[in-house]
């Protein structure tokens, strides 16, 4: 770390003369393996941006020139030479630095981005934002090959070639997004990494050329002009050049030189420009680039093998569950597809692909596209199956309505990472998705409350006929035993856990319900007899059981790892308003997460801290019943 | 309509002898003239669409083969053609036609699209159905030149160009959306359309071999194959080919033999297909040539002038005054920018774009991109607002959320069409806003009570330094006195219109306010007394106010213009129970839109039958006293 450690902010960088560079990039690379080792986080990511990362702070003139990251988990090294360095252990720990950006930590994070291909059109608006104000600085765009072709980023690409305004746009291209990369758009780009398409053309050209009788050889010898003329017309332009951008590239991305020659000349456009660098995943490390999938975000790891180090697992978690139901789903009905948006690994879509590679598509970073597709194939007696990440869902909220609700069509979305994802913070918290589903009309809404349950919901919205989701967390099950085989849910019911008994009643959705059992073990001891019911179903409600159950008790909690804004416990207070049940009712206390942005940090932290868990739902009952006892209920007996 | 009369289905029309067809566009034309005159529609962009229409039902084998329109109100011709000849004079009304395609109507309306760019997927995803049954039906999307631009337009065709499934696509290429296209893409297609891209390299190319001494005339003599090579290889095809589509055309979209020629053409491909079809919105009929934004939409009119019969407006429109505040505010404060996406009419931004060209933007078909474009300008300091209607804002949803509220951005939401929007029926309504806005951290949701406090409101979000929205009807203001200059309103606090008096208090959120008002007015001459509040938040909510009435009243209504699922009265209901003010209050009833699909249709009728207007609270308020007193009090009291 002899020049690492002199850098505490770009500034210090660029005092280093450029030679001294991959002498940094070394260092920064050593640091990130050996402190990553330790407590995992995205290393691939991270390790493939090295040198851009050091040669973008040593050729622009940052804050003042704009550095913008799409997906923030690529720019370890950005905060390790921003004033971070020695805070890089605490990287996705609860009250330490974001995996991502975070403009709160830096005045060099200019966005903050968890989902992919938000950057070009932030850095646009500041670029628009710069001429406006008659500012003269650049901005910079750092995209994978896999963001730039989500949608957003091509209405961006749309406007920034439209616009014409000088706006430059480093193409960071490995070839992988979290899994490989897939869409035409790749195709492209992989003829762009190996010249093809000049070499194509060029090939066809000289052939013909050289069928002219009598003179092709003499033509073709004189036409060297000719051939740069082609090649710096065509190659690797036209698609680019045609969108209004200049094209600069391929660059080695880890060559600082060269990519500081490059940005130099990127700096002296008036124009939209491209920059495509080549950079490998993982770069530098021999495990990390030999599976580049695994160590897109990793858990500690033995630095000298590359082996993982992990806790053994008490249970499947629930994306293998899935995985395995879907499967068993799709041998027994040949009209379920199931599609992923560049997920396959974390939503375990790998393994269906394997076993049904046409009815399993990966659709790249495109949930719009996901889910309009499952609705085109849904009109045509398919069932399809959306395998996704609550969180990225967000991105297909309008097709869900309007391509899927309006027409009412059976198309499942099956939500991995629903609740508190943990680490990764509040871009991946999957916490909005009862809200925003609930208000579709048609649209069934549920969570399991273990795994077991998780298959006979996955076929329930899948035989249900209508648009129907479910949502499932982060991690492992409880190890429950599994059922042997599937059966459907009758939709709208809940699952009375308990005898109806006592004056307190808890109304969980999801594996919260788990937290309310324990809870009401540990009341009961204390003879305070609660009934727990598994919702199943946020929409429809079980509205014949949960009436009944507020008018026989005294204290009704509702229990979610969802936002409380819009979510199960709103709903449950809608019907029961909706049913004058509210009226002379009881008591309603609803746990839930507050109005706020989460934080990242652990799960199980996180459900104490908001009070989700079983210690914090026994508290808030012994706690209101007191209320009730000493004040309100005293009044009224 | 000699030939028109006969066609019943398409089938008729495959009866007919191709020479014929142009006679069956001019009957088409004419009675769509004729029958909109009366009733108004989407005029223009189903004019424009007449051939391309009849020569798709008679080239394919409709409904086996699948015809996928991209919003549906350029598919007039096509309900002509497929049973609904006879109805059309109902379209758009309640009960009537639907102004979009409608699986409900007709077995050839394969899907339904209020919203841009969702036919691809759609199509792509019927494809896919069609090559995993084995079926060998054609799947043909028809697009405009504005949605292919949308980003999950693009998503698609980079997972068709990957996929190579078999997928007509048929560009209708008007150069317009509802108004004139914007984008490096239109660019793009500009010069296709020119056929410059060839041109411009064609001409680099002969320039280059001429200059070769000596031999260069003789060359160019021989090289007619090179110049065949090189415009097969270039000429118009590198963009869209690269991307694994063929490419054909561009044809004339108005020779319906040239039409069924290109499509003959394409029936034969394997591949992805993309035919460019020129055409001009408004063909036909001089009027709507002449002025095709004025022409997208319109009312009634007179055949011969092309003059629209309108009711003489009795107050400005919510989006008239609107553009004018934005305008004053704009013409104080040079922070303040503006952003529309394709709807520079229908949001009033055409007005605030003349006088600001730089700060008000277009960005075309692009919510997800309009909406980080903001937040990008937003952290330079700028205040941007972005004038989109409800119902599109749905497409920014992940954006909102992920790249403005997260980083708590002073971007400002000024939704139109907040609501029921009448005639376009659901894929328009405005009804979700406040539920999917509401979940999210750090958003300011509001809604003014009229067209006065519009202008304060706006004032209130772009100065609150936060994400903030307001949403406003569809149509014309109350005429209320409008206030001189703007000033800012205190966040989170409700204006109290009446004397807190009686036992029933009703809190409004935006324009029912009226209702509300007139209600009670009404139930005051029969000796109810009502408190009627313009709560002007539905987040954050005035608590104190709403708390101190809901225990003075012991009947609370609420009313708002959008779903009760999550909506206003669901937030209500939701702070009352976190501050404890539920348990033993009064009888709360929440009035709003039921969780169903709402049925396009007047304003007026839709108030009425969903029990928001004036004469539904009177009742509803009189029926609920009527049960309290009878029921419920009487055992109380």
């Amino acid at each position: 770390m002899y020049l690492l450690k002199q850098i505490d902010d770009p500034n210090d960088l660029r005092k280093l003369k450029p030679e001294q560079l991959p002498q940094v990039a070394t260092e920064a690379r050593e640091y990130m393996i050996e402190t990553l080792s330790k407590i995992g986080g995205h290393t691939g990511a991270s390790l493939g941006a090295v040198e851009l990362a050091i040669a973008l702070h040593y050729a622009f003139e940052t804050p003042k020139d704009k550095l913008v990251w799409d997906v923030g988990h690529q720019a370890y090294v950005h905060k390790i030479l921003t004033g971070r360095r020695d805070q890089l252990h605490t990287i996705r720990q609860y009250e330490g630095l974001s995996g991502f950006l975070k403009r709160d930590e830096s005045i060099y994070d200019e966005f903050e981005a968890g989902h992919a291909g938000t950057s070009l059109s932030a850095a646009l608006g500041m670029a628009v934002a710069r001429d406006l104000a008659g500012e003269k600085n650049h901005v910079v765009a750092v995209i994978g090959d896999s963001s730039i072709m989500t949608g957003m980023a091509c209405e961006a690409i749309n406007q920034a070639g439209h616009l014409g305004t000088k706006l430059i746009i480093v193409l960071n291209d490995n070839e992988m997004s979290i899994s490989p990369s897939v869409g035409a758009l790749e195709g492209y780009l992989t003829r762009l990494r190996k010249g093809q398409t000049y070499h194509r053309l060029k090939d066809d050209f000289e052939e013909i050329i050289k069928a002219i009788p009598g003179i092709g050889d003499l033509v073709l010898q004189a036409a060297k002009d000719v051939k740069d003329a082609v090649k710096a017309t065509i190659v690797p332009g036209v698609f680019v050049e045609e969108l209004g951008f200049r094209y600069l590239g391929p660059v080695n991305g880890h060559d600082t030189k060269a990519l500081i020659d490059i940005f130099e000349e990127a700096k002296k456009e008036t124009h939209p420009v491209i920059i495509h660098a080549l950079t490998v995943k993982g770069k530098g490390y021999a495990p990390a680039e030999a599976d580049q999938s695994a160590w897109h975000g990793t858990s500690a790891y033995e630095i000298s093998s590359g082996k993982f180090i992990k806790e053994p697992a008490t249970a499947p978690s629930f994306t293998a569950v899935f995985a395995n139901a879907l499967i068993d789903i799709m041998r027994k009905d040949e009209k379920v597809t199931a599609v992923t948006a560049a997920m396959p690994d974390g939503t375990g879509m790998s393994k269906v692909m394997r076993e049904f590679p046409k009815r399993a598509i990966d659709v790249g970073i495109a949930e719009q596209h996901a889910v309009t597709f499952c609705a085109g194939m849904a009109t045509q007696g398919y069932k399809p199956v959306v395998a996704i990440y609550s969180t990225f869902l967000q991105r297909g909220f309008d097709q869900i309505y309007h391509d899927v609700c309006l027409m009412d069509l059976p198309v499942t979305f099956a939500m991995d990472r629903g609740g508190i994802a943990g680490a990764d913070g509040p871009t991946h918290h999957g916490l909005l998705d009862v809200g925003y589903l609930r208000v579709m009309p048609n649209q069934i809404v549920m969570a399991p409350k273990d795994e077991n349950e998780l298959g006979h919901m996955l076929l329930t919205a899948i035989e249900s006929g209508h648009p129907a989701s479910l949502r499932y967390p982060r991690g492992n099950g409880f190890g429950v035993k599994m059922d042997e085989s599937l059966h459907q849910l009758e939709i709208g019911k809940a699952e009375l856990l308990t005898d109806v008994s006592g004056d307190v009643a808890i109304f969980a959705f999801g594996t919260p319900t788990y937290a309310a059992l324990k809870a009401a073990d540990r009341l009961a001891k204390e003879g305070i007899r609660v009934t727990v019911v598994n919702a199943r179903f946020a929409k429809p409600l079980d509205e014949d059981l949960l009436i009944a159950l507020t008018q026989s008790h005294r204290l009704v909690l509702t229990v979610e790892e969802s936002y409380l804004n819009c979510g199960f416990g709103s709903a449950v207070l809608e019907m029961l308003e909706a049913n004058n049940a509210l009226y002379a009712g009881p008591r309603i206390v609803r746990l839930g997460l507050p109005d706020a942005l989460i934080p990242h940090g652990s799960q199980s932290l996180l459900y104490a801290k908001y009070g989700i868990d079983a210690d914090s739902i026994y508290n808030r009952v012994k706690d209101t019943i007191a209320v009730l006892d000493g004040k309100i209920f005293a009044s009224v007996r």
